[in-house]
């Protein structure tokens, strides 16, 4: 099966795309080859550009405490492991309170003059070749424990937005519970009347060889599958597609 | 021992970024891993971007002639090994008219939208989300041997400015040797009197804990040791620096 999102608003969207950057850097931390730990560098800098840039921070600040509350709902109620609920509750709180007191993923760069050189110099081309930075050439060289020492205390800087963002799109996706559907021809529409949602998620069997192009909105779903010829150009399936589908708020 | 390098010309530069860049792609496509292929599928697009802008393929030809024409005087010379000598010679040669003959490598962004829409896509931090490319997070779910026959497809097109570069650069380093300098205070001034070189080469004991700084034009080669503080800020060396130095034609 494989999973494709759609995300109803830009504050999803950066979500997103700041989980898969997380996922990719801290990957690329983890491993000892420099090469990847290039990869780890550059893909800080790109994390800290979609931080800077758009409101992550207090998006996640506002989701949790809406998380928070409605999680309240169950206090007290029969069929609901008490034990659980507060567990989760205190995990909430704290995650949103060290995030809340975190300094901006930011001040590292203006802290840390050669971290800002490089990130402009890996901006271009093969600029990170050795001629073209002497020093980061020379970083390079550190043992794998080293470097990774240095990667992990830059990660310090954007660890809680890491762990609350975790949190926040565990319980995003889990508010939503998937469906069978069927794209007849292909395509597929549901109508929403109107009401809110964050994120759609679409489940297929990757046998089926066809991926979605999704678009949604307070009034409408809209899904259509494709598949990609031999010279990956992408075509409209003609036939019928079954798929799950999740809706979550 | 680091070797640290600096390029005489704009056409030295471009090679060294474009070495720096098909070792990072080889690298990743020989990978199994998602995502180092997503690293090569990007270097291959910073390829294809630093080939199309600058005249890598028509430099690389002049250079490789250059050197045959050189190597063509030990014909017939005492202690020279003429079987070596021809097998060089053919091979130049045989590398040259492959790369003479073969097709530009932007050309594969012309034929296939795909990958012209991936390279776009790619260019904006956290977009290659499988949010935002629903057909390459499909992509990314072939098998290893199908992605890597993808990216050995795409190769095909930069093979033969990665071979002719490869030997290019072996011959350039090799036209040079190494002799011992010593950086009194950490500086080093070498006159050249007007002596055309194309590439500046450094060798220093990565125990010493120094990166240098270097500048080179036909009149001077210039060169500064730096070390780095515990918050990476390049500081002056004020004591004397031993390392090695090879001027390549």
């Amino acid at each position: 099966m494989i999973f494709f999102e759609y995300p109803f608003n830009e504050h999803i969207r950066a979500y997103l795309r700041l989980e898969y950057l997380l996922d990719r850097f801290i990957f690329s931390m983890n491993s000892n080859d420099v090469r990847l730990h290039q990869v780890a560098v550059s893909t800080f800098f790109d994390i800290i550009d979609l931080v800077e840039r758009s409101d992550v921070k207090g998006a996640i600040l506002q989701d949790l405490e809406k998380q928070r509350l409605f999680l309240l709902n169950f206090r007290e109620r029969s069929g609901v492991d008490q034990k659980s609920l507060e567990l989760a509750l205190v995990e909430i709180k704290k995650i949103s309170s060290n995030l809340a007191t975190s300094p901006k993923p930011g001040n590292i760069l203006r802290e840390n003059e050669w971290l800002n050189s490089v990130k402009s110099k890996l901006l271009v081309y093969g600029c990170a070749a050795q001629s073209d930075m002497p020093s980061y050439h020379f970083w390079q060289y550190k043992t794998e424990k080293e470097r990774r020492e240095d990667l992990f205390r830059w990660f310090s800087y954007i660890q809680p937005l890491s762990e609350s963002l975790k949190i926040a799109l565990i319980l995003l996706r889990d508010s939503g519970s998937f469906f069978d559907c069927l794209a007849v021809d292909g395509a597929y529409k549901e109508m929403l009347g109107g009401k809110i949602y964050q994120l759609l998620r679409i489940g297929v069997d990757y046998k089926i060889g066809v991926f979605p192009e999704m678009s949604a909105n307070k009034h409408m779903v809209w899904v259509r599958f494709f598949f990609q010829d031999e010279n990956f150009k992408a075509k409209s399936v003609i036939d019928n597609v079954n798929f799950s589908m999740s809706l979550c708020k």
